[in-house]
């Protein structure tokens, strides 16, 4: 594990072990440094629209993609968390949170996201007792409970939608006028509030968590059955993600508004040797499979680059 | 199969179905006219690179994708090939050789690429007695027999280590200085050099194919072991494909100097409405998870065009 890599790959999902696995085939000396293996996809349990697989899980997919990449002879993987990157006179280098030192002629950041917060009153205080990000994770201690998701994207349906198979009710609080998942998502949630175990709750927002050991109830910010306050076992947040993306802006990478690296067809940066992957990058629509290819294309990127630096040496 | 569909994908290959499994998520009223299933990826049998399996061939990848789509009910496809495409009120029809005639809202071109011809005298001659363009298609009859194939990019070299499972002895007759297959791809071939199956001609090109039933033997334009001419069984063409976009240019969809498809992050062409995937556009690297990728980008870009078009209405 000493000496220069050619590549340190940031991050270990879908798009980082895609890159990972392609640097295997180029022979290329690759370091993935992972904080969470996996990334964010080990917590959908219904995958349903990776082409050429009918229905699998997050974690399988994730886990196939990893294996696949350390196959190779030339791919390392370490856990831990990169809490700086610099400039170096050869390339990059990374930092983790125990202290190694890790060096690389290119970088490529598929760092991912984290939860979009509600930014209210008790969702830090109850997080882990009452607030959650994750239905997977978390929506099996929801059994015969009253639950709220709060959100309307397609994840946010889905999240509500799964919950439905462990509580008693579900609600979503939603700020628009309606939700708005996939068509075929949406078909399910329709199921479920037909079945009485769904219900949706829009044009609101959850301004207050309140409780004592635990959530107790949540204050919206209008009525819903005449009444502000709103009694509930739980609250899965699912308005979004925000992407990870400061250790790259802080070697001077270009960001846009919404946090996201900018790259262009190929994954490249505005930076020599730095390319970008996956749901940290501003591509419009996040899904797995687009994930993955820009792994593929960030990597690739990553050989032409080394190849031509050494041409020209 | 009458009335108008949302979207209509020419192309049954990766690319296509991609699209098309999407488009059923999507519940869009699809429909795929492909002239071959499968598309180009069917003609390798050793597919090592799709991210999360290790091993498998292009026949059971395609399949997969294939039935993947064709499980969603809003999805139909034809065999057919279309020979015309026309702007109509509405969108877009597509008149297939059988004089069937197809209207929709959308178009997406996932047409792949055809073989490039060495065009030589002897090449149209000797087609398919002597003269191939896909060794996983053909080799097999090539047994204890003597072999050419010419190029020399990662896919020749590819064909040329396959082909050493039948045949007696490999040429690769290649224009360059140096093969340039992938680094993996490489070790493979030199194994079977050391093995004596395989031999590399550079800076050679075939200038005549010469027979009488069958291919006899080839004219190079240098000498090699002593003469220009050069006995052997069979020749496999593989220096590349040439994207099929003339369908698309009939339209007036921006065209590169390579003949590929223009198209953004998003897949979208200069003409609104149209879309393009996979091997036909101008993505410089050309992979099936690329293609893919591309082809999940092109629905969501239909199915988002034809959801603002909604709202203007």
């Amino acid at each position: 594990m000493s000496g220069i890599y050619d590549v340190i790959i940031i991050g270990g999902g879908v798009a980082g072990f895609s890159a990972a696995m392609y640097a295997g085939r180029l022979k290329m000396k690759t370091l993935v440094i992972a904080a969470i293996r996996g990334g964010t996809i080990v917590q959908t349990n219904d995958i349903a629209n990776w082409p050429g697989i009918k229905q699998t899980d997050g974690i399988t997919l994730a886990t196939n993609i990893e294996k696949h990449a350390t196959s190779y002879e030339d791919v390392s993987v370490i856990d831990e968390t990169v809490i700086e990157v610099k400039k170096s006179s050869k390339g990059y280098t990374a930092a983790t949170e125990s202290e190694k030192h890790f060096s690389a002629k290119t970088l490529i950041f598929a760092t991912g996201t984290e939860w979009r917060k509600l930014e209210v009153p008790g969702e830090k205080e109850f997080a882990g007792r009452g607030v959650h990000y994750c239905a997977l994770c978390d929506g099996y201690f929801y059994k015969e409970k009253i639950i709220a998701v709060v959100g309307g994207a397609d994840s946010a349906t889905k999240e509500a939608v799964l919950l439905t198979q462990w509580a008693k009710k579900v609600y979503m609080v939603y700020r628009g006028e309606k939700i708005r998942p996939e068509p075929i998502t949406l078909a399910r949630a329709d199921e479920k509030i037909k079945q009485g175990k769904l219900e949706i709750i829009n044009n609101a927002n959850i301004i207050e968590i309140k409780g004592a050991d635990r959530v107790t109830n949540v204050l919206l910010d209008r009525e819903y059955n005449g009444s502000r306050e709103f009694k509930l076992d739980g609250i899965f947040v699912a308005i979004g993600h925000t992407p990870n993306s400061s250790l790259a802006k802080s070697i001077g990478v270009n960001i846009d508004k919404g946090g996201h690296i900018k790259i262009n067809r190929n994954s490249e940066t505005n930076l020599d040797g730095v390319f970008a992957a996956g749901d940290v990058t501003d591509t419009g629509f996040k899904q797995a499979i687009i994930a993955s290819a820009e792994g593929v294309h960030a990597i690739y990127s990553a050989y032409e680059y080394l190849k031509n630096s050494k041409n020209k040496e």
